[in-house]
């Protein structure tokens, strides 16, 4: 059983919680009709206070292949909120009618707000460039699933390093776990915040390194993890365009790269990831996306405590 | 068995088809599990020509509580309408695809034509101005399941019972039950219509007083049924806002009231409402906002004649 | 057993394939509680690019019907197109979480493309001008129930015979069965396009007639399939609202009509058909609608294999 009602922060979640929710993910991916009904009669409320449809579906997904059913709004237009009611109003409401809670919030906080007004568990789905933890959760149990372990691992992360909430995320959830090693690719103007380095990597005596291209380390490589470069953090197009391009994986790049380097990204890609690479076995960003689903549903059935 | 195969206004269902419904949210609340499976696959289908999330959510989870599924659409927008189909076609469709219907609309009598061409049974979640009956049977399992009966009650309404349709039908539907006295408190520009007084109160010489202020009436309360006072309502802002904060309701005004009295609100609440009340136990509107799910649930599985 | 995973064209299916269709669909309705748990667990995506709430709202009915479950979205915003995420990579993600797929998509051939990166069946929903097969599978499984067979037919083809989608493809689908007869009603503006003419009914030597008024022809008919004839496919409109109501179906119309001719129409419909006749027995177009559901949980039961 966890120790917390809610799930807010991916750190929320000591090492060991971690283990159950991942040992009951392997235990749903290896027997899914096993577990099936075990959310039979129960709801999930989705809140979406802003659009992403992949999370929201990954978490319908989630509780359906549990039995359970899911309502809720998909954009804030539609809820009361027009009508000027506050976040912990609505939160009051819909948890009388629900049984857990999925948030998406633009603002910083929400989720916490929320848990705060909630009579039933809340996960945070995304609260602005903030925190989100099931993202964590699936990254996670996708370098467990496919690397077998979360320890003595070397880790690149590529492209947009200080704003990505993912990579922030997953550096501090790593760094957790025994013997890691990070590389940091990405422009100067884009490399990973201060703070990271030093309360995260540096005060914790981790290994890591900071790069600008990703040919002189792909080989080292147990892991990559690409991340999106967007075209408004740049000053100028020419230096997007000139970047842009040197972080684009290809086959080129992935010809230097161990065979059995795993490739994930959070998705949505654009163009930082060539299709011609979608069916390299060593592609696993889609995998990762069905990882996405079973930590879900392992996440869900520990806070209802169906399991 | 209930007489009507519709709910269309709150006056079409008779005392005793009331106490049934009535009946049956009592034990659904007592033993939740013996009802979860009696609408097992039946379809419910809400649609929502103007959007009301709390409105319709609280319909979904109700279908989804008695096991039945929910399909519709939240916004006209997305619907066929835009492609100029009448609603008498869109229903006699809908009415293929489902076992009943939940309809709002902004036009009043649109649900009473819905149910003219429907083959399933239509219930009315809010015409324009016209009527909510779902909202009424909500108040009125509230009032009697916290105050153990429906008579001999002191009830004040309190806000802008103008235009408040809730006021009126709860009102209307109040004055058929033995010995119940109306205290209503506004300002006189939106003091309750006249032909309520006429002929609900004075017609059925029912008790009843018209006052200004809240203080003054208080403390001989059994019910408080509060309601928001839209700004734009009044012509001139100086007058909204002197008379906008006589009618909060805070902590001094609760201080004058009676241990056992209850405040009720049909949600969603701006300020009429202070927060630092919501922890007294006589603030029921939370609790209102969950037994309307349970009386949805009952009228659902009474039309259906699943029970 | 189909042979096609996918159904993106209504001529992928062979004809042996339709009467299975048809007869499971035949089954369903004759014993619909036999069904109501053979797809229990399983997941339809709906994946609507452009609004359609009835298609939407009929496969969503038909896949509860079956007891699975439906996630998705109705509308482009919603999705994460809005982030720059290709079709392709939207599917691949999509289909990690369900079991089957409807698409609909206002560019032709995007159904194709769906089917090429799911790893789970395709269903085309509608793509652009170019098909809609489950709306021929609605035509001829109405057809086949309410006239006991696809042979020795005389049907009408009325209105618009230019750009309707569904008028292409049931003349095609209709060519394959034995001594049918088309009678095509269409002002020349709106005549059916002549590759239809060669390549279908000349090629097949199949006997059709063109005409300008519904009056001279009504009276031959078994069916008649009326569609809307949309105002800005007219250079001026004194061409429109000459020819428009020359194509309305009446009462004076359905007086020189024959007693056991069905009046079909893929619906919405605005004015085509005056609503005086929707009494008419011989007005066939809701329960089309409702055939839609059933051929459709048919389709779904095949493709997953359930039956």
């Amino acid at each position: 059983m966890l120790k917390v009602k809610n799930l807010i922060d991916p750190m929320d979640l000591k090492v060991e919680e971690l283990e159950e929710i991942f040992n009951l993910a392997h235990q749903i991916i290896a027997n899914p009709k096993k577990y099936s009904n075990i959310c039979d009669g129960k709801i999930l409320a989705t809140l979406f206070y802003e659009p992403s449809t992949r999370t929201r579906l990954s978490f319908k997904a989630a509780m359906m292949r549990l039995g359970g059913k899911v309502l809720g709004f998909s954009e804030p237009n539609s809820s009361s909120v027009s009508k000027g009611e506050s976040l912990g109003d609505t939160i009051k409401i819909v948890s009388a009618y629900s049984d857990i809670i999925a948030i998406r919030h633009p603002k910083e906080g929400a989720a916490k707000v929320a848990s705060m007004y909630s009579d039933v568990p809340v996960i945070n789905a995304g609260d602005g460039g903030h925190q989100h933890p099931t993202q964590t959760l699936t990254d996670l149990l996708t370098i467990k699933s496919l690397k077998g372990s979360l320890q003595n691992l070397t880790i690149g992360f590529c492209g947009d390093l200080m704003f990505g909430r993912t990579v922030h995320s997953l550096v501090k959830a790593m760094s957790r776990y025994k013997n890691n090693k990070f590389i940091l690719i990405s422009p100067k103007e884009l490399s990973i915040p201060n703070y990271i380095k030093e309360e995260v990597l540096i005060k914790n005596n981790i290994e890591f390194e900071e790069v600008e291209t990703l040919e002189e380390v792909i080989g080292k490589l147990d892991i990559l993890y690409m991340t999106r470069i967007q075209k408004e953090r740049f000053f100028n197009e020419d230096d997007y365009i000139r970047l842009r391009d040197i972080y684009i994986l290809d086959k080129n790049k992935m010809n230097l790269a161990k065979k059995d380097m795993i490739v994930l990204h959070p998705l949505p890609r654009v163009n930082e990831i060539s299709k011609e690479i979608d069916d390299d076995p060593r592609a696993c960003y889609f995998k990762q996306a069905k990882y996405g689903m079973f930590v879900r549903m392992a996440l869900i059935a520990k806070l209802l405590e169906a399991m």
